[in-house]
């Protein structure tokens, strides 16, 4: 048992993590593509966490915060309240672990959503789809159960669990000028840049996000946390706001934060069907938008890029309308 | 200068290729899904030929055909007819190695396959979509080029190229009890069949076709090349009927062939965008789709699938009406 982190996790920490999550997750290839490379006049190499266990380097996060919980916590079980790559990352780890999971999950979730979540022997509890909603029914789930709620983000043990994918990244490539992750609620983008500064201090560690949703971006700039004021992107993934922890973290060690447009982001994710014939989730296509859309930041660089998953409703893909 | 082949490739002759095209192509990667292994109740192996160059197999024929070039006809440079993947790796194959290509396209060929194989520097000659239409035009452009017809499928060169796909996936795996591979006109099929039994005697080897194009199926049955009467299938890359050295390869060495209905095509093509997160073509999951639909003669079995490309419409999906 490992006491439970109380600060932004060390490189001794995620290394820790990294050995202890080993049979939870699967060590995902890079990928490089010469037609890509020709088109940005750089090196690209990308993570390709959409072939992660769930679809999405979630498991990495979900796995890590279950390496910390006492025997009792162990056998209360876990809970979260998610839409999403959280949701079915949770429940995995907690069916390979003979734990209980119970998911909050707002009721107008896509149905594949749900009963991927349920396939993964989950309990579900169903709430409007409110941040209000969603806390109150968490709350009463883990008051009933005394379950152990995992943050999504807001939480070193899953930071330090995120970070192991940067962290392979950087170990399987050749030495890398700048990383670049796309930041949501910020947990994969602090892990990325925390083991990225450890493992390479003189390499740039850049976020990018949509635009609509740039509370990171007006973050940094104004020296606290921005709330998104509309959450209409296409990267459903990138919706959240920073929490105070990923905030401190990305204002002090990400060199630069790169916003990008709807049409930019959908151009970004067809060329990587396309040329890669990988299928990532929009919020995936993010960083390599902002690559597309900044050349003079990028140009002759070696980059590696972390893409976050390939969930995606197959019925409707953006550039069809 | 190798001599050319005047039979069936050996293992000698598939293993000297295979070391001499290392160069001109990528070792893709192997790929396996814990969803669609309990979903068979089999264990699957995919070859992920889609990440090949050009994105599909086909890119190993053709370099292998030029391996067997003389000098002079290395200088009058290669031709062939093709619309599809086919062209665009004869036009790289000759660029990658300073040569010309000619490529005898139908004028209704979509514009992304005639801007890639422009792009890989290729001279196009257009004509009509028929069969006699495009040997017309090839052979006008042979008589006043000189250049060398490179086949799709009936030469022992490319065969011998195709043969290294299956060769790569046996090596990288640890023992098959079933390779299968989608049948066109046979070239992937043949190569498949005579590398498999080379290496894994006791492994049996199955074809896989579309029903609405099922010549190969037929001609077995018949002992006779047989030819489709309709080529309306999705799967594009099938349409084409054997040849006579293709149907006597596998008419020896293939087990069984398999047919699939267009609506198995489709299913297995979305469970493999779906579950793998890769892009293939349709061409691509008629052996996946032979394996969902044939269940009792493949459970319990560790199976190779070739995954031939993933070279596909991004704005039509089959699965989106």
């Amino acid at each position: 048992m490992k006491p439970k982190l109380q600060s932004p996790p060390s490189f001794e920490d995620i290394s820790w993590v990294h050995q202890n999550i080993q049979s939870l997750i699967h060590r995902t290839p890079v990928m490089s593509c010469e037609s890509l490379n020709q088109i940005t006049g750089a090196q690209l190499f990308f993570k390709c966490e959409n072939f992660q266990k769930i679809g999405a380097f979630k498991t990495r996060g979900a796995s890590s915060a279950a390496l910390f919980l006492t025997e009792a916590e162990r056998k209360a079980g876990l809970a979260t309240h998610s839409s999403g790559n959280h949701a079915q990352a949770v429940a995995l780890t907690a069916q390979r672990q003979g734990m209980k999971a119970y998911i909050v999950m707002p009721d107008s979730s896509p149905a594949p959503k749900i009963a991927a979540t349920k396939g993964y022997g989950a309990e579900l509890f169903f709430c409007e789809n409110t941040i209000e909603a969603r806390q109150q029914k968490l709350e009463e789930v883990v008051a009933r159960t005394g379950a152990t709620f995992i943050h999504p983000f807001d939480d070193y043990h899953v930071i330090a669990g995120q970070a192991t994918a940067a962290k392979e990244l950087i170990e399987d490539t050749d030495g890398l000028d700048i990383v670049i992750a796309p930041i949501g609620g910020g947990g994969l983008m602090s892990g990325t840049a925390l083991i990225s500064k450890y493992l390479m201090p003189k390499a740039k560690v850049f976020g990018a996000e949509p635009r609509i949703v740039d509370d990171a971006f007006r973050s940094v700039k104004s020296g606290k946390v921005e709330v998104n004021t509309r959450i209409d992107t296409i990267a459903d993934g990138l919706r959240t706001n920073l929490s105070e922890k990923t905030f401190d973290i990305i204002s002090r060690q990400v060199d630069q934060i790169f916003t990008v447009t709807e049409e930019e982001i959908i151009q970004a994710m067809r060329l990587i069907w396309e040329r890669m014939k990988l299928v990532i989730e929009p919020s995936s296509a993010v960083p390599f938008a902002a690559v597309l859309s900044h050349p003079a930041s990028f140009r002759g660089q070696k980059i590696g890029i972390i893409l976050t998953g390939g969930n995606v409703d197959l019925d409707r893909l953006p550039w069809i309308k």
